[in-house]
């Protein structure tokens, strides 16, 4: 094993990559910075000068109101891509939630697109000069893609994953990368290499992750898209944490063609990558966006189903509300958010119904098992290549399964498809047609906390598509009150019940999760802007 | 281990319902039998005196024709079954291809179809009233699905699989359930529990494998459509053995739910169900069928992928031909055939270009590696569970692979799907639709004998859809003479360049395959019948 010293100055490397990306002119100065009493950071590029009211009015903006800008000629992607590099600069400073700015190609693109539209007087494609992040994990060229681990800094891209390549085509300006866990397996964002991501509502706590960097990238504004993966929630829960939006998509409809990790040949539990975003609409956009360019053409793992229809309000459809996963209690303001959204959409004529819960515990069996089933050789040998310490959280994950036989493995495959069956079969006899649920047992959850997977995991295991936003409500101390008496269902429902922290979380956005039923993802995103309407309205 | 007198008396079970299932009165009387001398008897039908001269144009008919027949009322579903159960009863005499008559079953369906089309004037579905063999993996409810183990005659299925449940709903006649070989992974059709399924074509050759009773089904045209699996050629050899049909489907199109057999959550090479039958246009009018029912919305491992478009013939495709994959060549009346298919299709104004073989050796390294990643044990141990020895074919298929770790077949999942992308990419850089290829290294292959799967496994792989047809031409001792001088390529070359004998398979039908694009199922099987007519025209 490498002495400790090697494994740091391998890391230097990519902190001092990160760091000579940094454009320092857009840096707060001393005086600028919050108070160490200031939590929450969201305001920050309101108080600290360094963007204008006009750039201020860019960076809140979805996709669709950049394109609308775009197209009637009022705002440049030049000037659009300096006002998002600037908060995203601030964003470091603040958070740590990059690996690497883009800076000097992302404004070559943006005056190229600028140049494209003042000749053409047209958008060059659907996501034209739309600021993008991509986590570290999707392959970039020419750059290093180390996937959370030190020993794979040597890892260098011979190009773009395709699905970056597909956002290029269409358009988007990719302006920032961004940071994941050790691994990519925590539902929080720490590693060696670049450090802890922070939450940009309260510093305290997670960002979430996998996709850590992506959330707190939404969170703060960074840029209007993000690009995640998700095995196990790693996409929703920094959409949750970060009130932002975020898309798990049924596996085989977008490319994963070109993502780095250590786990690659996996199949039993794929990984998706998909959208965070500002809106449902924003997620709409980039899944059309890409799937209208036939990825299934290239990638050939992927199956040839078009994105389909409009992103229209859905009629007649039945809402399964699950409370709770049978395993884990949700928090209090989860659960007055779900009974709030209950009597909303009630009162709002649309068909809302108790999901009764289906064998959770049997689906959460599976899936942690078939997360390692090498026992988590691959990762420990990632790990030693390089000597880097093993953090808490990987350890955590690495808990959940053991070694075991192809034979056992083909157990379980076997067992994964009946449940995923026998889940579609059952939304279909209740007549459900999404089913609304946290994504997470709490509204938010302290750095390095996050073990239980349970809410977006049974997602992956199922393979149906899931949507996390806002409700715009948020967690009230006076309100969401511990409960009284509560006995614990179990280990892990003792654990999440003490982990509940009126005092810290209070002021915390409150998100929810949508799920649909298999390769429905278009009609999941159609439920989820009707339900977050009804909530908000 | 049980005495051997035990798995005799537990195949037993299954050689006394076959027996049993037999309708004694339409079995050839002694001297009405083939002599010893007659290898082929695909004419015995005719010559028998079972089958009237209409009941033989019942039996001679596609789907489209019978379908015709019953639209105008020309004839009824039941009088057809009776035609088809009659060649079946004396195809089982001469080719032992079945492993269980449903004969009371079909009458009542039929009498049900016909009293259908009395009341209503109308079709009940697409397949009313076509007989339809099925393989015996293929689970059927209420009967023995033993998937060529001894051990597994214990296993009685609750329900028809699910593509039995939809073909039966689009109004097939279920006549005939069919052999298979002992572990279902041979070329051939021998096993322990109904023997041995011969070639009716020539009596000394093999029927193909593993869905080798099907092939037989469709040569001595005992059904119109047959139902097959296939995962290393378990449709296509057979059709080619049998001067018959087969499409092997792009996976996740065809539901297999309900197959049973011992590798069940083998997920690195998918087995596929698909069609055999008399026409392209009945394999095409088999797959419309059953994808119009929507399957993926019982079988979640489906794609939700229709079925696209009409069978047209296609405009300005481009045909490869791969004469040899580069690792076996092909006897001389493959290489004859495929030559006549190039000058023709070149003469009809088809664009034919050769097909530059692209590591086809490792596309064999890896599949061969894929099929039995656990070392074969799952086989082994349900061989010893009932102690019937081990036939030579399956010890030859166990021979492809070792155990290996779960790390290693993630190894090679990763270089599966790589294969796979570069030869898509290959085809659409050369502009190829389609490639024209053997299905097996000879038009026909000895009993026992089938030993090289490669020109099928290739497709396997790479997942592409492959049908087989009949080219009109057969083996001519005088033409297709050994190639003097040949020196084989490597040990397999060798073995089957002195497996040709042209005194052997004189006379025997030539078929061929052809491939298409990863879910371009629909363009392969309108390629086909372009194909197939400009080498028959």
């Amino acid at each position: 094993m490498p002495a400790a010293k090697d494994w740091e100055s391998k890391a230097q490397i990519c902190r001092d990559i990160l760091e000579n990306s940094i454009s320092k002119q857009w840096l707060l100065p001393a005086d600028k910075l919050p108070t160490k009493q200031q939590l929450n950071v969201t305001k920050v590029p309101y108080t600290c000068g360094i963007l204008s009211a006009e750039e201020l009015d860019m960076t809140e903006q979805t996709a669709a109101g950049l394109l609308s800008k775009y197209q009637s000629g009022a705002w440049k992607v030049e000037d659009v891509t300096v006002a998002f590099l600037k908060r995203a600069t601030i964003g470091q400073q603040l958070l740590n939630f990059a690996t690497e700015f883009l800076t000097e190609e992302a404004l070559e693109t943006a005056k190229a697109l600028d140049k494209h539209f003042e000749s053409t007087g047209k958008l060059i494609g659907p996501l034209h000069g739309i600021p993008v992040s991509v986590k570290e994990h999707v392959s970039y060229g020419g750059k290093i893609t180390h996937a959370g681990f030190v020993s794979e800094i040597d890892n260098i891209a011979k190009e773009d994953a395709l699905l970056v390549q597909l956002l290029k085509k269409a358009g988007a300006v990719c302006t920032v990368r961004t940071n994941q866990p050790q691994s990519l397996m925590h539902l929080d964002c720490e590693n060696n290499i670049t450090g802890t991501t922070l939450n940009p509502y309260n510093l305290k706590l997670s960002p979430g992750g996998s996709s850590g960097g992506e959330g707190a990238s939404m969170g703060f504004k960074c840029a209007v898209l993000g690009v995640g993966t998700d095995i196990g929630g790693s996409i929703r829960a920094p959409a949750a944490f970060n009130n932002s939006y975020g898309l798990r998509p049924t596996t085989l409809r977008n490319s994963g063609l070109g993502l780095h990790g250590v786990l690659g040949g996996q199949e039993s539990i794929k990984g998706v990558i998909g959208p965070l975003g500002q809106s449902i609409d924003d997620l709409w956009l980039f899944q059309k966006a890409l799937i209208d360019l036939n990825p299934h053409d290239i990638d050939t793992t992927l199956a040839p189903v078009p994105w389909r229809g409009e992103l229209e309000t859905p009629k007649n459809i039945t809402v399964g509300i699950m409370m709770t996963d049978g395993i884990v209690k949700p928090h209090p303001p989860l659960i007055r958010a779900l009974e709030t959204a209950k009597s909303k959409l009630h009162a709002a004529g649309v068909k809302v119904v108790d999901w009764e819960n289906y064998k959770h515990d049997h689906a959460w069996d599976i899936v942690s098992a078939l997360y390692f089933p090498d026992g988590g050789k691959r990762i420990e040998d990632a790990l030693a290549a390089s000597g880097e310490p093993m953090l808490p959280l990987t350890r955590h994950a690495l808990n959940y399964s053991k070694a075991i036989s192809i034979s056992e493995n083909w157990d379980l495959n076997v067992m994964r498809e009946n449940y995923r069956r026998e889940y579609h079969a059952l939304m279909k006899e209740r007549g459900v047609d999404v089913i609304l649920c946290p994504a997470y047992v709490g509204a938010g959850v302290k750095q390095h906390g996050a073990k239980y997977w349970g809410y977006t995991s049974l997602w992956n295991i199922l393979d149906q598509p899931a949507v996390v936003f806002p409700t715009g409500m948020s967690v009230d101390k006076n309100i969401d009150i511990i409960e009284e008496g509560y006995s614990p269902l179990n280990e892990k429902d003792k654990a999440e019940f003490e982990a509940y922290d009126p005092e810290l979380f209070d002021g915390f956005p409150i998100t929810l999760q949508l799920a649909g039923k298999h390769f429905h993802d278009e009609d999941v995103l159609r439920a989820a802007k009707l339900v977050e309407n009804v909530i908000k309205g």
